[in-house]
């Protein structure tokens, strides 16, 4: 399988920021693919989806199973925005060991493993188990 | 907005006769684009998503917000393969008249309109009225 | 396992309207149990829950498998409020032929079996099969 | 608001010895009420529920607001058994500083906060910010 980072944002500026970072950061080699995502609401608010989930799910449809980074942009001028637990579970599906970077506007950002984000996955095996 | 035709299949199989079905029945202007989905399974059983809402997800994220046609596949040799109730609510979000092709593996299909699926949807307003 | 009548309500003031009018429109022997719900909505818009899946939950979660009824509520004045396509697949997990009660706050309604709200269903066998 | 002491269990067997480590931990005072859960599947995967969260809301529609802890059980004997990230993002609605029992068939367990499981979490405020 190819290696992905999805990139999931809701804003439209910051997401070639996002891309050019992350392609910088990354070995050229990882790219592309690059793989974009945004909130999507429903009158049933329980229906709606996150922008994370919908790039994730974006990329797995396209064939890929292995990610080394997303990250998550919003327009929250005083908070790096993280993802929501659900978002967690389904970056968790697909390694936990890879990097979830959350952002503010102004570029700045901070980056955590999956793994650190939901520590004590469900599912967990192996070395991730709880002691 | 352009429109867009999500194309739901979990069969790698019958994706290009669905695409190629869709491309003669509807009108050339409206193709592309053609969005195809798969279920995204999860250790966590209620964190996966289905394969129709994968395929209306990428479209939204890629900015489509009004569609012609959905259709889904599945390995049933016995059934028409219809979606379940919380992917007809987020369809019913991008309008209640298109059409929703549930198909067999031998290409044979009935196509009812996302209103035929979900009667009386939540968030009803004007002529689906519940009388 | 018992019968069980889910009433789900988001609107206190008229539950006991809708419980007087299951009781009296049930025969006595499948009362008790009824069990109400309520939206639970989330600061992650998709971590909610509606109102009849809580009702519903509740009700298995104490052993019921088999419905008679549920009444739904809303405090909008001119609509038969109905049930989202999620909580209509959740229904249907228990039986296609039990019914739905539709409410006005003034205490009007339509109902519909769980089969006429969610027609050709996921999961269908038998005489539900799409023909 | 009354507290209440969520119970989410998916072991017949293994419920009493958890209500009873509750009610010797806590206060007498707490108790009651707590609340049991189990998992409710789905033909359709995705419309499952787990445990914790039909626990959860369960409190929540009899009225509760305030948690003082969850003990989660299951058939696993080698693990402690977790919540899943969706199940972590309901929980800190209503409170991160509330504890999570997660416990082996044996009846030993770990606990942790629900800050602790979800860190970072998206909807933060205040000393929870990501710095």
């Amino acid at each position: 399988h190819p290696t992905a980072s999805p990139c999931a944002t809701v804003s439209e500026h910051i997401y070639p920021v996002l891309a050019r970072h992350l392609q910088q950061r990354y070995p050229s080699h990882w790219f592309p693919p690059l793989f974009s995502g945004c909130n999507i609401e429903n009158v049933c608010y329980p229906m709606g989806v996150c922008a994370e989930r919908t790039a994730i799910q974006k990329a797995i449809s396209e064939g890929h199973r292995e990610f080394r980074a997303i990250a998550i942009s919003s327009d929250l001028q005083d908070d790096f925005i993280s993802p929501c637990g659900a978002c967690r579970q389904v970056m968790r599906e697909f390694g936990t060991n890879w990097a979830v970077y959350m952002t503010k506007p102004d570029g700045t950002y901070v980056v955590r493993t999956v793994l650190e984000l939901l520590p004590a996955p469900f599912g967990s095996l192996g070395p991730q188990k709880i002691q």
